[in-house]
């Protein structure tokens, strides 16, 4: 898709926001804000500026407290848990589904967390606790307790009988579970399958059991995967013995999904994706600056390069002129490279196997840019300044920086990825240091060598 | 979710794959590729170079090849094509999903199309033809026109023999539509209603009308956040007059979700997110060509800011060495702003009412950063250079441009978006040209002011 992404309908509930905000008259406000659906409401409150933002997360009601919480980044879920009391930090969070409550818990203050804890009763508690004790980012902290299960030795009929004893099934549930007497998972029956098939079926003729169950200790992002690749809408979670313990729904997969890909986009830049758009001053002041205390270390890298030809640019100062661009350039064609990179390893497309192949075909694109771009900005200069050779030595270094560009554009993800780093996080910064050397040092390398002779 | 995405379980598969394709055993190799989904399938052609590509594509087992086309980016796609004759083509793709033949369809040469229509009968052709009649990129292109519709002077009793009758749900099926003669679209039946409640309940006390059906006009990305903001698994579309068309699932917007926040991190680098990792050398360098010719553009009139001040640098050369110093913080500063921008304008967060709140707060963060960064980067230049007055200059600098890159890290997306233009593709190259005229001319002309007076 090529268009930009438009949420028209958001930007225009802002402005029907913000003109009653402005008016003063909150009664249109709530009645506005409680027409929304709980992502809805986070969604707006994400895009206030603080003062707005605690005045609109006032007039929320009550009952969609906690979903709202569910749905809004870290940064701002702090900010909107800061204007809570504890009671009503217990009313919100205690009607959520456990993974849910999982996700927030630690969001809350020690005293919050135990007040929570005891108004569940003891079986949500343990649930809770159970949950609470997978690692952050692996399929038990994605998973709802909440599961209907049958056994394998009984019929349609009877099941349907049983399910309208219970009257309802927990959201989004599009299998019933089959277990055995030591509740280890065997297979799922469709609820499709019940309804279309005669009603004396004996279950265990229709269970499914080509669907694999996910570990409750695999990563989400494996969990992100398979349901991508096999376009599952829910997943029976077990442990190493096999023991059902709960199921993985789409709905929060889709969040993780879209979580890895905001990663890269906003990791090139440093950011993190939890980055509240009006996160106090203080707070975005010193995350920034730690990054681009950062970048300024690697400036001075590429900064002590240029003082050592301080001599030649002397000389000939159209060489300070020039020499951004071909820096410049190789940072831009480096990003380029980058950029595929990342994405393939994210997607664990690049092994050892064919990185090198993946090199040898930048090599060639970039050698050919070079060739062309170098012979093209040489006769820019050529008449721009009426020296053959200054434009000889511009063309000649920026096929070298643009070889280097897509080499560092392979090279470092790759690298960054082995050593145990990010390469959405570091990889950037890397890259520009190594094309900013390497423009500077190529250009002024040469002309010192051929025009100063 | 801080950590890299891994997907070591496709690295592995890549590994053991490349290795039997490397001894010439390619039976292995087909009984690998075999055990994959179309999905897993396709992820792995991705990863291969051409040559290996074409040899495993000529393994996968041809009742898979349809899928896999589905599951491409659209470069692969073409590739994979390339390679079939018109027969493996219309062979392929004849059991496809109506929805996924039409995304198909486009890719494929003339010729094959007729054959395609030729092979389907008439009502699966008439309803492909429908499909194909609306916008790319919108509802009307994803929904598939299998539905399962009852009538609401009916009961659930009637409902049940009717589906025994009938046998198979399409998949992922978890509501039948409720339509009344005309078949306007008049609310939904879960599944689960259907399962729990008294056989003799009469249909129309169980009709949700709450979740509002889709206009088949409206955008995709549109569809994509309503999934997302209601956690949605299918939603019925309708037309202008309300008459049920089809149905959307979640999995087929998925795909779009990804393919939305891949479109940021990609279009930053001037790439397209359907770009192939291995993409024909001659094609990947001609578009590439395209993206840094126009960098070379920018760079220019960077330079051209440099060279009116050759007189200044040529008396004091320690500003060649400082200047890149200045350009490359404030590109890195906005680049900052810029991320968070384009995915706040991506997410409806920002409009006209909280735009100018946000430049505020963003120029606040920069005063901030850039007296900081402005004392830290003087201080360091007069150990470096003695020189009081040009770490005056440099500090000054710095934070001057760090506050043009702070007005340009919102105004520029907020303006591309509002002229129609994409701010992920077109603001990188707009914001970076910005930071480096700004940063030179506020350095080298306090330079030429202060040190030269």
């Amino acid at each position: 898709m090529a268009e930009a992404i438009r949420h028209d309908k958001t930007a225009r509930q802002l402005r029907l926001l913000s003109d009653a905000l402005d008016s003063g008259r909150l009664g249109p406000v709530r009645r506005l804000v409680n027409t929304l659906s709980p992502a809805e409401i986070g969604n707006l409150l994400e895009s206030l500026p603080p003062d707005q933002r605690a005045v609109v997360w006032g007039l929320v009601d009550p009952e969609d407290d906690g979903e709202v919480l569910v749905h809004v980044g870290d940064e701002v879920r702090e900010s909107l848990l800061a204007d809570m009391d504890t009671d009503e930090i217990v009313a919100a969070v205690e009607d959520l589904d456990i993974d849910d409550l999982a996700d927030l818990v630690e969001d809350l203050p020690d005293t919050v967390i135990d007040e929570v804890l005891k108004s569940m009763d003891r079986e949500n508690r343990e649930r809770l606790e159970q949950v609470l004790s997978y690692d952050e980012d692996t399929a038990g902290r994605l998973m709802n307790p909440d599961v209907v299960t049958v056994r394998a030795d009984t019929t349609i009929d009877v099941v349907l009988r049983y399910l309208r004893l219970r009257g309802e099934l927990p959201e989004h549930t599009d299998h019933l579970y089959v277990v055995n007497r030591r509740h280890q998972y065997l297979g799922r029956i469709a609820l499709q399958a019940l309804l279309t098939q005669d009603p004396n079926t004996p279950i265990n003729r229709l269970i499914d059991d080509e669907q694999p169950a996910i570990n409750v200790n695999e990563s989400s992002a494996e969990v992100a995967r398979k349901f991508s690749d096999h376009d599952w809408i829910s997943a029976p979670v077990v442990d190493d013995n096999n023991i059902l313990l709960g199921r993985i729904t789409i709905d929060d997969v889709v969040d993780i999904i879209r979580e890895q890909a905001e990663h890269q986009a906003l990791g090139a830049a440093g950011l993190d994706e939890d980055e509240d758009l009006f996160s106090p001053i203080r707070r975005a002041f010193r995350r920034r600056l730690l990054w681009l205390t950062i970048n300024l270390g690697t400036a001075f890298l590429a900064a002590s390069v240029v003082s050592r030809f301080e001599a030649t640019i002397e000389k000939i100062v159209a060489l300070a002129v020039l020499m951004p661009i071909v820096a410049g350039m190789g940072g831009n064609a480096g990003t380029q490279v980058l950029a595929l990179a990342i994405r393939g390893l994210a997607l664990g497309q690049i092994g050892a196997s064919n990185m090198w192949v993946l090199l040898r075909k930048e090599l060639a694109v970039a050698l050919i840019n070079g060739l062309s771009l170098g012979l093209f900005l040489g006769l820019i200069v050529l008449a721009w300044y009426r020296d053959l050779a200054l434009s000889l030595v511009i063309g000649t270094a920026l096929t070298l920086n643009l070889l280097a560009a897509a080499s560092a554009g392979v090279l470092v993800p790759v690298t960054l990825k082995r050593m145990g780093f990010d390469p959405a996080l570091a990889g950037g910064v890397i890259l520009t240091t190594v094309t900013d050397v390497m423009g500077f040092l190529t250009f002024l390398g040469l002309a010192s060598l051929i025009l100063l002779r």
